[in-house]
């Protein structure tokens, strides 16, 4: 009978390679490489953090430079490729195999790095369905992750980016694998513990804070009257008819704008207390109106961002905050919330098929999912009833008897007819199609599956699918929506006018709302600085949004 | 404007209230009721854990010491309902309204009081659905909770079962609640740190270990040839075609059979390495046998089961250990690696209708959901592929064009055709229905619903639910393997008869099964004395399962 404790000796004889490094626990930044090259050995698992927002971007410079003869055929599992070096690894013959979550500044890179073969690729996941994967085979030998501080013992405090920190460490410390932070600074007592430093085996003071990009800044002087216009339909045609409390909003300024609309909008409805009460959300700059305004009850976030960390933390009543006072984010949890603790999700997509499969892939760009498919699914699983869930679980089956019908998550996906660069939200066939011939992808990277979407949003309305009862129906529903376009312009109009009158495809007319109505007074807030003035002065936006 | 700050403000209150009662974070357990009557205020939303598997015995025994003049109308919301005081609360008048998960043990009791109105029942939910839930809409204002030791930090150390109190004090310390822990001791170190010190307000030191129920063990001695037949059928009609590694299982004999007869039967048909390498699973005794042969290359663990403790500390290859080598549990990431990592879920029922629906409630018991449902439900969200998962996708729509088809998650429902006293597994409608409409709930409780089951086995054969194209075959796949029960004696012989030539039925033989050949031979282990000594003399059984 072999040992039963190879992982546990592995990690034994990497903390002594790697002890002649450090001090106690802290290695030199200018022994890094030396160090990594040590204690990390061919083939092994790899999570270079690599999140949505916060990189361990001098870890990635130091695995980027270990000698490929000593470390090679990595096997990265990580949720965000994000910097160059990310990708510079598979270049220089470090890593080989890549399965990760979401490639967004990468994408192009990716793209073509694939289809030339120097990336081996596992799979691209969602966030939640990754970090599942690093309990059960994808588990880390190695994590190279990011904090803001460190004790001597090894405890580190992340600050509002907590992230996905404390799952990668889960999976790696307590499976025998070793746990590497990088930190701006080694001190005497850490602000609160965000890791315990038994699970944390060595600690580099990088002297400078780790990388952290504000993706969820949207500037309200971008905002269309479009977009104003699908907002309102939202709220007054989704939001208010389904009461639907418990939210996650996706990225974009279509999003953005039903934010700000909110206090403005939504309280000229009455609907303030009876909507958009509780959210898994990233700290929106553009909530910050309806916060103020009293709308929200509760927030808990996935990550944070750049220029919300002093108005979070004079705002704890909303948002998770730890004995310090910052925010506490933690991406697995939030993505369990909005799986399966929220009524809704209501994303923006690039393209939309005539079946309502969509996808935000360009043939040239994967970008990979996040977290939008795990939020905009029906989750199976759910077993608790609430208004919104069960309304549209009739609306889907009408005829089923009551208590064997589940309800519906509502799924809802919205944009203007016409987009960025005038190029059609609705396609006949999705790029995703073509870019999963081209990468040889065994499923194409589709973000919202057909059957889990229950509502597309555009300026000329809102066609509701759970009403549809044929594929015909589908369609028609969804040309009856899309505008100018092409496949708008092949609409059956008397099929779409059928639809209208049962309700299938609701105009901004037949819900009250005047088109001359949609424009820029109902913002909350017209401009960053807008954003700021409402926070009191606690928004801090980063300085690429400062244009007064 | 009002206060942003209410909750942390009302923290402050009671931590200066409870203070009174301790020194430093330590409580004495003869204050206990005075100072849980300090620091709890009326109308609180309380979790008391109140887990699956271990209980904070001695917070409960507080809590229901209250004066309910003082404290009352509780919200609790926790996993578990196991003890008699977590009923208590109720009939005291301590309580008032109860969102839970699981209450195996009191099934009887919470049917009767909410049937009489004693209890406001919030919902019932999947485990992982609750811990949603506590980060948006039920979020404690108030853990007490339950670990082994403690120092004067208050860091604890819940041991191998740490299962669900990371996240109960996650989703409470970080929201402006209180965190009261009982230990068996508080230490001057702890072994390891399960849950940060800046974590936990008060500790009460009981002198005693926190109550476990050993829920995962079954006496291989009460294996049927039945439920043996059932496992051989399971293991090559099912995890050999599809090639199933990563696997989650329910509790129960049928289950447990199959664990035993991987490294015996299994081994016969070569599929060692192929099938079941990688598991979501609590720490079943019966898996020992195949873990020595080296079947099992890891397993992440929900929580932990009494006597196992030894053999998972001699065993870090194969399960989660800290570092201080016991195991290192936790349910919510281990529902979301069954959720999303796993490839298939088998488990047992009491009742299945004819279109597939089963649920494990009586008239008379409802016991919740625990982990079933989430783990037996297609998760709409996963968006890598395996190559179970892509046949099981292809058998559901072999028709699709495959790019934009997704696969399924193999969803197994195993049982003998009649059960417990000679009650029929299958039934027109399910008990679920009468209970839902006793206790005026919504939905009834259904575990696994039709849409998600893909295979039923029963002595008589497996029905491939997903080969079915209409509901009329669905019925009669169903009553083709319901042996002499009313409902399978009402089949369609020949329709039955063509599904089997389709293969959506498989007889034994037709599997190449031979009945006679279904003995307890093929047990690799008949007895809880051979399960320790097939560990080497590391599994330590509980007193109740020694009879030798």
């Amino acid at each position: 009978m072999g040992s039963w404790t190879t992982q546990n000796d592995a990690r034994q004889r990497r903390l002594a390679a790697g002890g002649q490094f450090a001090q106690g626990k802290a290695v030199a930044v200018d022994k890094l490489t030396s160090f990594l090259e040590a204690v990390i050995h061919p083939g092994d698992r790899v999570c270079l953090e690599g999140d949505n927002q916060k990189q361990a971007q001098v870890l990635a410079q130091g695995l980027v430079g270990v000698d490929p003869q000593k470390v090679h055929d990595l096997h990265m599992v990580q949720s965000g490729i994000v910097l160059p070096e990310h990708l510079d690894l598979y270049e220089r013959g470090i890593a080989r195999k890549l399965d990760y979550s979401y490639s967004g500044p990468q994408s192009r890179r990716i793209t073509t790095m694939l289809a030339d073969g120097k990336i081996e690729l596992g799979a691209v996941h969602t966030y939640l369905e990754l970090f599942a994967r690093y309990f059960i085979d994808l588990t880390p030998n190695i994590a190279l992750i990011a904090a803001v501080c460190a004790d001597k013992h090894g405890n580190l405090y992340t600050g509002p980016n907590t992230e996905d920190t404390p799952t990668i460490v889960e999976a790696t410390a307590f499976k025998g694998g070793l746990v590497i932070a990088q930190v701006e600074k080694i001190v005497d007592s850490v602000p609160r513990v965000d890791i315990p430093g038994d699970r944390v085996h060595f600690v580099v003071e990088t002297g400078k804070p780790f990388y952290v990009e504000p993706l969820f800044t949207r500037d309200p002087a971008l905002i269309t009257e479009t977009q104003i216009l699908c907002a309102m339909l939202a709220i007054k045609g989704i939001y208010a008819p389904y009461q639907v409390q418990r939210i996650n909003h996706g990225i974009g300024f279509s999003t953005a704008a039903i934010e700000l609309l909110l206090p403005t909008y939504g309280e000229a409805l009455g609907l303030k207390g009876k909507i958009c009460t509780h959210w898994a959300l990233n700290p929106h700059p553009t909530l910050i109106p309806a916060i103020e305004a009293g709308w929200v009850q509760q927030i808990h976030s996935f990550g944070s961002e750049v220029g919300m960390e002093n108005y979070m933390a004079a705002r704890p009543d909303v948002y998770f905050t730890g004995a310090d006072g910052s925010l506490r984010s933690n991406r697995a949890f939030c993505q369990t919330a909005g799986l399966y603790a929220c009524d809704i999700f209501i994303g923006s997509t690039l393209q939309i098929d005539l079946q309502g499969n969509s996808s935000t892939v360009t043939a040239t760009r994967t970008a990979g999912f996040g977290g939008a498919p795990n939020m905009g699914s029906d989750p199976h699983g759910r077993r608790h009833p609430s208004t919104p869930w069960l309304k549209a679980g009739e609306e889907a089956n009408p005829d089923m008897a009551p208590a064997l019908r589940r309800g519906r998550k509502l799924v809802v996906q919205i944009g203007e007819t016409f987009g960025d660069k005038n190029t059609s939200l609705f396609v006949e066939n999705l790029d995703a199609i073509l870019l999963a011939d081209k990468l040889k992808l065994e499923l194409a990277p589709v973000m919202i599956y057909a059957d889990d979407v229950t509502h597309i949003v555009t300026e000329e309305g809102i066609a509701n699918l759970l009403l549809c009862r044929s594929s015909a129906e589908r369609e028609q529903a969804i040309r009856g929506v899309a505008g100018y376009t092409e496949l708008g312009r092949g609409r059956d109009a008397a099929l779409v006018d059928q639809l209208r009158q049962r309700r299938v495809i609701q105009r901004p007319e037949d819900l009250g709302i005047d088109l001359l109505d949609a424009d820029r007074r109902w913002l909350a807030a017209r401009s960053v600085k807008d954003l700021m003035v409402a926070s009191g002065g606690l928004y801090n936006p980063p300085s690429k949004f400062r244009n007064w």
